[in-house]
């Protein structure tokens, strides 16, 4: 391996346990962390229980994006709260409205050569940058901030040739659709997707952010992308130039995957919902009829984004049946959106604009109306994840949104040179943006006389037994293919608020998928002192929130048994205690009802020694059914989950 | 009565029926009619319940500018309803994020001369142009649309001379606050403000709407401004100099009542929590830690209230420990505010853009966090409007406001002369603003052809009961001075979204006083068919919110016994069959205790001939008190309570 590709070069540098074999664990030094609200108070009640002195990573931020609609004292207070804990630990504070923070991070703070670990799953989005980039649970990146090594199983890297030139009117956004349309959501699951060919030549820093952003819809670990002359002129535009270093890939390198994309052939694409798979050519459900139209988020946050839509809409007013928002990514792009007529464009034709923010990407606020068409250039469209139940939401790339603005029907950007006699507009990127850093608060030097400001919604986490050896506890909910963190546990602004208050967020557990899920948790936690869930494949995909195993653990679940994991959830589950369980034959899948019962025994031994573990079915009907369950655990995890998780491996540690 | 005053000349040129003498009902012709969304979804289903064919008024219009939090499906289905249902009717429909109701009117509607209704309270703003401009409830909104006049008691006439010049850093807001502190909450009640003299010059257009938009506070009838050449000069800024009528006093008219203002003497005041009325000056309380200030809303609405807010922080960073928070007024003043560099020096400084709305002016967002003081320019301060029940919100002047967002405590601006060297800056009117009107959607021809889009949370109203002879039901709350109608039916982001919707917002009854009153009002229902609640001064103050009396119907409320009602309340009652009774001898107040049971007979024969109405009040120990009871209903009203509201009264005439 004297050829390497960037991720290998990126996983070298930082390698400091393990083998980079695929599938095997390693353990990386971790330069940069990145929290959101969503996710970070409770990292800062990690932080807090473990003690830590002074965050030990190079830079980490807590960001303030999710939670910004203050229905009522709580999310305010959370805000209070992470500046002081952000003062308290020593972390970089962007003030609420600031904006969302894989764009900020990375015009502010990303850096070639560097890992960064984040507690939201688009924190890959970095990789655009030549960083390895990872999003995962709140717990892996608290352990990070106080200097622990990142634990993951070495990925296979896939590389995307890319090759030719972007036609007209199609842009990053179709790319990584296109990614979808191929792999699906579960396609990149135990991969790194590294970029690479003459095609990126095509693509700006930004572009590739847009693509590195949405490989966390393929499941992958993360997307790594090269630092060349395209991540310099951006680092220089962002007053930047000295933190550009160049990292390209050895002539000759290898992957072990291969895929390629010939940009000339792509078209613009849309993701039908209610998954990011769910991808077709736009063409082909062109005329629907929409009520809403959304621009802005971590999956098309560019200064070019915003200013492509507006020059569609320029002059002209978008159809009075669509409701055009507008989530302007960062105080700093408004600054430019004004400066480059792209804001004044933008409301003059009707344009809605919010804060700065995730706003309705995560359900706060932006709901459709009922039963119609929501067209977002987000990059999730989980079901009920917008906030309305039967929503409809598509994604596609700002061109597609922009052009379905105006006619109030979905549209295929490509027609506006026909109804509009338009012209493709194409962006010409400035030299230097104008910069903003004043909502960007700085770590203090006597951070330790810090008090934590804990408002009445914020409580402290109760502590998880050990393991048992044995149990036996029903099947509370038997589930499909693809299940995600958001069914799990819903964002949305009625649930974010109570990210901090663990008693309360556990009540919404489940409740997309039934709603009789915590009053059947709290019986079986009674009657049998726990509970399992099956799934089928790639459980728990989608975002990074803990929440989808810490909650269902405070209910009192066992053990998950999956045909196989999201990346993120599996460590998330190790983190909380709960075992994540696989089938031997996936067949056994079947046999296992609702409503069963089942029988685990010596499983502290079996999960020591890596043996299957025997899983006794017990149906209503007194017959028996045995079954073999195994896990990839390393051994760290063993011992992590034998604990109770890695909260009471670091009581013990300290 | 040769020499009117405007008022007057207003009342003369629009009376249909009445006298023109304080205390007599009056019918005035309507030119022009105003509904918001939180009141409009329920004037929409009067209307349709109504069989209207079209507007009979010169101009009708429908903004939205509540609910523009879309949390759940809920309030978007109610835009699309309104939308509907605006072009069913033939009004202008106002799309969400194109502004505040008031602002926009006047910019885009208003003339001088004309009468207006508006089913939010402070519909008084228009009376900044010389408009005879009142809020009311959505019936009688409903009805004025509908062609019929609306009815009021004769007000008497303040006339407040202004003299003198303006002191710097003393704005519009400060002249109303001063208002507020002599005349407290009811000062108001009864009378219309006509602001005459010499001191007018020092008032802009606008700086009139901040002045007249607040008289709502002081529970006047509504506020009456000359139109002059500044209103002159206003319509041409707005292009539409041809709207302009001058209309002043007569030489030598004469007023009811008297009050004057030495515009010199005036310092920078603020209203404590949690009171309008509760003014000292900014001095008396400089000093106190503040968690957020807000600026907009439509008591400081202004292009120069925010750039004078602008030019403060202008080139500086607000307190880390503030949350800065701008609604901007409407896209039109976006777009001003961009062109002027207005919005680009708030996002400089610090500045988190929300949409342009009434946002936490209406708990619809920007709750501040636990126990801490939020200084806002809006107009009101009740108990848990802002969404935090241990709020402390200030109200003050966009001088007061920024000058405390720079140093993150409560700051008299003229301290910025020392604190920062600054010159007081003095705002320049454009001589022509850019005007926006791509998202009013005017009235169609075709208009009887459209259906109306009703969401699943969209319910028709209930039947109401016409009124008994004789009740016998308990007393379920005993209230004091001053109860708000957010303490009745509170407002906010949770409870906003079912006003559309009222046997769900009933729930919400009088929940801010008592949690319990919603339960013991249906048991009350069941048991004695009914309820009645007790009160001392000025009942139901604030806003014009019908559901303050439709949900405690919905619930059995029969009575309210009070020491005096506010106006807009107390005609909402009797529209929905609600007896407003008042104390013959207040002290009888001291008699009734929360838990009696109040025995009315021979009802409708003492409303209909006007004698007082005993009342036996029945207490636990079977003792009876003999108590007497008044009303001041007008025989039109008597005829309406005695049929169970206006609704039935319409539908019997249909």
């Amino acid at each position: 391996m004297s050829k390497l590709n960037v991720t290998q070069k990126l996983i070298k540098s930082h390698l400091i346990e393990g083998e980079m074999k695929p599938g095997e664990e390693i353990g990386l030094k971790i330069d940069q962390a990145l929290l959101q609200d969503a996710t970070g108070t409770l990292v800062q009640l990690e932080l807090e229980a473990m003690g830590l002195d002074r965050a030990k990573t190079e830079v980490a931020v807590q960001y303030v994006d999710h939670n910004l609609l203050q229905t009522d004292f709580k999310n305010a207070d959370d805000h209070k709260f992470l500046k002081s804990a952000a003062q308290r630990f020593g972390l970089w504070f962007s003030r609420p409205g600031n904006g969302v923070s894989h764009p900020v991070h990375m015009e502010r703070f990303g850096k070639p050569g560097k890992t960064l670990v984040g507690s939201d799953s688009h924190s890959c989005a970095a990789g655009s940058l030549g960083m390895l980039a990872i999003g995962t649970g709140g717990l892996d990146v608290a352990a990070a901030i106080a200097g622990q090594p990142y634990f993951v199983k070495m990925p296979q890297v896939m590389g995307v040739k890319l090759t030719g030139k972007m036609p007209d009117w199609v842009s990053a956004k179709d790319v990584v659709l296109e990614m979808l349309r191929r792999h699906d959501v579960k396609g990149g699951v135990g991969k790194i997707i590294e970029y690479y060919g003459d095609g990126l030549k095509e693509l700006s820093a930004m572009d590739r952010h847009v693509i590195a952003n949405m490989g966390a819809e393929l499941g992958a670990t993360t997307t790594v992308f090269p630092s060349d002359e395209e991540t310099r002129r951006f680092l220089k535009s962002q007053d930047r130039e000295e933190d550009w270093t160049e990292l390209l890939a050895d002539e000759g390198c290898e992957y072990e995957l291969h895929d390629e994309i010939v940009l000339d052939d792509l078209v613009p694409l849309i993701a039908l919902p209610t998954s990011p798979g769910n991808v077709v050519p736009v063409s082909e459900v062109a005329g629907k009829e929409i009520s809403q139209v959304v621009i802005g988020s971590s999956a098309n946050p560019g200064l070019r984004d915003f200013w492509v839509a507006s020059a569609i809409v320029k002059d002209k007013s978008v159809s009075p049946e669509v409701s055009f928002d507008i989530n302007p990514t960062s105080r700093q792009i408004m600054q430019n959106m004004i400066d480059n007529k792209t804001f004044g464009n933008l409301i003059k034709s009707g344009a809605r604009f919010h804060q700065s923010g995730c706003m309705g990407c995560i359900g706060m606020g932006q709901a459709p109306a009922s039963g119609t068409i929501s067209l977002r250039t987000m990059p999730r469209n989980f079901p009920d994840r917008s906030g309305t139940k039967d929503d409809q939401v598509h994604l596609c790339s700002p061109e597609t949104a922009a052009a379905s603005a105006l006619t109030g029907k979905i549209t295929d950007p490509r027609d506006l040179e026909e109804l509009y006699d338009m012209k493709y507009p194409k962006f010409e990127y400035p030299t230097y943006e104008i910069i903003n850093t004043d909502m960007l608060v700085a770590p203090i030097d006597n951070n330790k006389d810090i008090e934590l400001e804990k408002g009445p919604n914020i409580k402290t986490l109760p502590h998880i037994p050990k393991l048992q050896s044995e149990y036996r506890v029903p099947v509370l909910l038997k589930m499909g293919d693809n299940v995600s963190t958001d069914e799990i546990l819903k964002a949305g602004a009625e649930v974010l608020p109570y990210r901090s208050n663990l008693p309360e967020i556990s009540k919404y557990s489940y409740t997309v998928i039934d709603e009789s899920f915590y009053d059947r948790a709290m019986k079986a936690k009674d009657s049998h002192g726990g509970h399992v869930v099956v799934a089928a494949e790639n459980y728990a995909q989608g975002s990074s929130r803990e929440h989808a195993a810490l909650a269902p653990k405070y209910l009192g679940q066992v053990a998950v048994i999956a045909k196989n994991y999201a990346r993120i959830a599996w460590q998330n589950l190790v983190n909380f205690g709960i075992l994540p369980l696989e089938f031997v034959n996936e067949s056994d899948y079947d046999k296992i009802e609702q409503g069963d019962e089942i029988e685990l025994k010596d499983v502290v031994e079996s999960v020591k020694t890596g043996d299957n573990i025997k899983v006794i079915i017990h149906k209503d009907n007194d017959k028996k059914i045995e079954i073999e369950t195994k896990h990839t655990l390393s051994d760290r995890q063993i011992q992590i989950l034998i604990k109770g998780g890695i909260i009471n491996d670091f009581k013990e540690k300290l």
